[in-house]
């Protein structure tokens, strides 16, 4: 695969350097040292065993492009990583080595380990893209802007309160994904500590303390609710960031101008067109999340497992589960640049308002008329004087001012009024001030 | 669509026949007159409106296939009922009737409000698969049979403990859903209640009461997390149900036949072969489970909306994510019924125990030549036998005990105890002891 | 389900009308039918018996409700079906009815039966989309508007190009779905004739004849490539169709107007806002195309299916494939509407070349600076133009010929020339022609 | 990503070998120096200068990494590669670089020519799969076994006939397949050849020639019907190995016996039960198979692409498509092997067929008892016969011999003869006859 090409640019970069093939290594060891030191600690192993196999591992090289070409017959990494590991140890420690454990227990708590940093590194960029979110949302509590329905112009509002609406999008995924548990796993061949009996429950919980991650209910091989729950909440963050990307897309178009990505040297340079500025973060977004959500429908067809394991459902989860981590971490770097340094153009925005002649107040103005015409009439007239102001390319005001309807039949300065936009944003302000306090109800996490 | 035939066989009847056009013109009519008389209480609304507008709609005929044809043009099912509806109000109501509204607001209402029953009956129904459940792991507490993992036979374990698992898997799933939230929508054309200011957050808040939806933090037309988590919850059911009807597919293989689907006249029966007992009921259960998975996997990905209403993103939600609640409810009966029927058949499963002669106590009998062998020839040596065993069809303990470099070296007994399953049940009935408690820990939710 | 407000919509009245339960029935007695005239041709059924059958089911009532109950334990809606048939044949002709035959395979031809009248509405509404196109694309060969590439505006082209593509997507898309064979299908209970011998493979034969179906190489019942190949041929008519409604969907966004959906009466209304016209067609075309995919991935899903039948995968199919089909042709519906009606504004797509001050002509620009300043200077320079003009709202020519480099050094005229977007077309009008050529290349398909 | 851990265990070895990112610059530079040669040839570029060109890069140092690196600013490869490339040419080449291209044209085709000798790969390995399912079902033409549906053992078939429906499934994937086209992309900016006119059609078709790839009737930038004709392809093929290592994971079971993997040394170890085999090559088919359907997801929520170039759309094709290629080649190595080395087990295959103690034979013996006690009546005896063999494990021939409405009214030789499945294999033997012609149909392609 031209990964480096096709792939991390979707990315987090750092991600993508943490979480190789070596860190999976080191992964399966620190699970493997962890549970020799567990049953040490309950008297399932002499005592000094985990150290002495910690030194000797820690001098010896594992390496990793062995064991991954053993998992071509062993179907999975951990399977080639024991024997590797065991025949590094001296003869008295191997029958230690990876006791009451099947290779499952070692790749799932591996991979949950290896995810453990990446969430960590999620939670921050979301709470950077929300002190982002909250700084630029209140700059702009009072900016109006048109609001648009299937794309069409429909009613004023301000970008404070569309900045707010990104910022509930965000913190509701962060807080799912920070409920998400990452639980240990060690059940042993068929999940129920086969020859070690009721120690093997203690095991597994004392192994959860031992690593960071959560004791689970009972061993998980074919119960896959964890993965299912983590899968989902990571798209539901892919599309709170693809959200906004749209969003951006969209009011970066040329002809609209309202927003713009920040700018850099090289940033969104075309190949071929010296005058464009193509919206790079948002197309790598909008890529990754479509990514993701392919990630997850694999997690979704695969959460039913056969009996005690899975005959390829399980090996499905591995890459999507990963990626989907990656992917979304390397969308939220994206985002929250976006956020940091979005070019907001206020005068793009007014001069938008006005774009269709003021026909989007044509709702104020119904309710206006409504009471001297009576309501279906009031908004035939404002929708028939919206067709005109769009076609002649007039003011609104004055389309409606000439209408025979209207005229003499209304206050002028109250129709001028009502077809004013920025008299016009309803609950826009109000949203914002709300958002804020739910933020913050939130804030030590 | 033959619907009767191709799609009402997976889901609840109860749910298809309480589920329908006539049930969202109930829905949409609840939401509106609840937001009249919200109106009302704040004085934004003449006393008596709400009152009125009720009596004279109860008097009419909402016509449903009516608005059926007129969501052509209108694009949604809220465009001709509020047209419909206004044309049967006289006319001094007329202005109050859809007031502050937008027809998305109409149409995210009252679908929550025909799911609200759907996720009560779903709580129900795993309520009763976890009671099911409870009993079937107490009775089977001790009933060994062989795990089996990549579906080969593994090691032992007890069939209470493989139920405890599945009991699990559905609570989890049971959990989620019960905590997600059904919002009430009203956010007016463009989401900030134009014209109505910060009353519109008001009566937002007002409505949710009285619709006993859930309070958003700010109208949610493009920030569509309740969808995203509404649907992935659902999904999470139906993948607990699937993981249970896989299983029994798989256990109730001729050749397996550990369990049986509950027996019922006229019940798998084949059209063309006498002798066979289809299991229907786990057919219709993975069969309701893909198409969910399909479902949410469109939710995935039009989780991200433009600017302020959807353009095709919202419409797609619709049919997916309503479906998916009563496809889920569907093989959740069928999961009930398998539950508190299951024909277990524990001869089968002893039968089973022996079928590769005892092979699969080649790790405890590993175990026990470690010592006296070393670990690798001891492997070597139970891995051989099982072979043979497997190959001549002969007991696993006779070929053991004959092979040179056993005979002798290790006593008989613990020789054949270590190839008894009954006596390597590990945490088999430690797990199921957990799980009871566990499931208790949250009995009143 | 509310299926006629939230599915219906998205689908042709005609299909949904055609193509229920009833109509299930009636392609389930055909099968049978002809599978008894079949075998009677063959000498397997005395003479007369297929004709007596015909007449006394002719006579008989069919009940779908009472066959959708029997769904429920016999798992698909031809076992109750065949009972039922049997129950209302006299004693004599009952044991020729369904005989060598299993319930799939009554299933599996009868949905091809109920999709054959489908596909070639499908074929009749894409060669009618053909036409609008081609007339489309004629109308507006010289057409210029901009081409937007990341949404950003780049270069000029015509609105005829624009169509040529559409017209190609479509036709490309029709060309693979009526190469989509319908197969029959009829193996019996495990696929092999059981019982016939090599009489099996000719009925399986002439009943394709019979029914206008494909004869596939074997019986297909868990081979379901022709379900893959039928479904993921819907979803390139889907994809085609979206294509379209999406670039209807940004050219008619307020701010751009190059393009709005036909007007009709009530048409695209908003329930509050009168001035607005919604999108309809486009947005119930991407939200039944998007639905559409998510069934598609059901049926990839559901491709592997176990031994001789599936255990809920084939269930999985009978819904997704019937829908999409359904779905794609409600959404050629409104292509076919959209395409020939659509109002095309060139006078907007004239000013919108002109929006950015002529800065999308920076590539000819740098193009003719290029042998005067070197390709990276004419590129820096160009682009710089481009930036000046778009923030000062100057033309473009103007600000470039003001440029110290430029100034003196470029001929006017020529500058002029290279900033004028209609005389900047490239190939638009030959693909225009090429296209009609190759669309006429299969004219009679 | 471990990928090494993760995803390429799924993945050709040689695939992952020889499709990097290196590949991918030699395939960019081959795009490239291809249209100079085209270019030249038409005479828009002089004389020598396309070699020249090819001289200074093949001394120079393409840098991936650096390439890698400035995709994030550039939005994907090919801005970095040809302002690298740019870099490296000598002042009077620059402007002959790259002309009349945009970055998508030289991502698109580099990729298609990336993905050609995979195809070629797959080809290959498809007909060498079909070599051996032809060979294995020749030679088990007359091997008896139970077929079952829904799992259950339903009626007799042989293991030849099996391996014909795998084999069909594979050879219908090969052809669709085999017709897909690679087109070449070249289309400029905003896809018209801006600023070439009609030149920019000739050079497309003649870079097509000279690239080994197809012509596409126009450029394709937004039409992305070649990507999801070539996605879904490849989804068939994964659905077609699938399906085999399904039907092989449920025939190797323990207590089913029939088939299994080849061995090999290390080959499907447990890291705990010595004497398990593992299906690994089930296992991984199975874990590629669902990646793939996952990649092709993604490919079909992005068909329909914005205007003239995708926003994240295009973006999100690159690594699903390409990883499906790697996925599938690494899953029919997997299947190859399968097919060539399957230990298929007779003797087992034979115990099955009497396990229900011949109550698979209830059909063929309702069919012999149907003349004498009516078909109604005949399937009810035979089916309570089948009933009570299965309960008290007694011969299927035996009990019904015995039963009461049998007993003297019917032959007891026939009814032997009508309980031996040898006898009761149907078209068996004429399906692989005929799958062979058909196979040899299209042996030359």
């Amino acid at each position: 695969m031209p990964a480096g090409f096709l792939k991390h640019p979707f990315m987090s970069q750092r991600a993508v350097a943490e979480c190789d093939d070596d860190a999976m290594v080191r992964a399966m060891l620190t699970v493997e040292l962890a549970l020799a030191e567990v049953q040490e600690a309950s008297g399932a192993i002499p005592h000094g065993v985990s150290q002495q196999m910690r030194e000797q591992l820690a001098r010896a090289d594992l390496d990793a492009s062995e064991i991954a070409q053993g998992i071509a017959s062993g179907g999975n990494a951990a399977i080639p990583f024991v024997k590797q590991g065991r025949a590094l140890l001296t003869d008295d420690l191997k029958r230690y080595w990876h006791q009451g454990a099947t290779s499952q227990d070692v790749v799932d708590s591996a991979l949950m380990l290896l995810l453990k940093p990446r969430l960590a590194a999620l939670d921050e960029l979301l709470l950077r893209c929300r002190s982002a979110a909250l700084a630029l949302m209140e700059v702009h509590i009072d900016t109006p802007m048109v609001g648009r329905t299937l794309m069409q112009q429909a009613l004023p509002m301000t970008f404070g309160v569309k900045v707010a609406h990104w910022a509930i999008g965000l913190e509701q995924a962060r807080r799912r994904l920070f409920a998400v548990e990452l639980p240990v796993q060690l059940g042993g061949a068929v999940g129920v500590h086969s020859g070690w009996d009721t120690l093997g429950l203690e095991w597994m919980d004392a192994l959860a303390g031992r690593l960071g991650l959560a004791v689970p209910v009972l061993p998980w091989h074919t119960d896959r609710y964890p993965i299912h729950a983590l899968g989902t909440a990571l798209d539901a963050v892919a599309g709170a960031a693809e959200k906004i990307a749209l969003d951006v897309s969209l009011l970066t178009q040329t002809e609209v101008g309202e927003v713009a990505e920040p700018t850099a040297p090289g940033m969104g340079e075309s190949s071929s067109m010296p005058h464009k500025r193509n919206p790079v973060r948002s197309a790598l977004i909008r890529g990754a999340a479509r990514q993701v959500h392919g990630h997850t429908s694999v997690l979704l067809n695969a959460a039913a497992q056969p009996l005690e394991r899975g005959l390829g459902e399980w090996h499905a989860e591995w890459a999507p589960l990963t990626e989907s981590a990656l992917l979304v971490e390397g969308a939220l770097e994206q985002v929250a640049v976006l956020l940091e340094g979005l070019e907001v153009n206020p005068a793009n925005m007014h001069r938008n308002l006005a774009a269709a002649g003021g026909g989007i107040m044509a709702e104020p103005v119904a309710r206006l008329l409504a009471p001297t015409l009576g309501m279906e009439q009031a908004k035939a007239v404002s929708a028939e004087a919206a067709e005109t102001s769009r076609r002649e390319a007039r003011p609104y005001s004055e389309v409606l001012a000439e209408h025979p309807d209207v005229k003499g039949a209304v206050n002028p300065d109250a129709l001028r009024e009502a077809c004013d936009p920025a008299l016009y944003l309803g609950s826009s302000a109000a949203q914002v001030m709300r958002t804020r306090k739910w933020l913050a109800s939130s804030s030590a996490h």
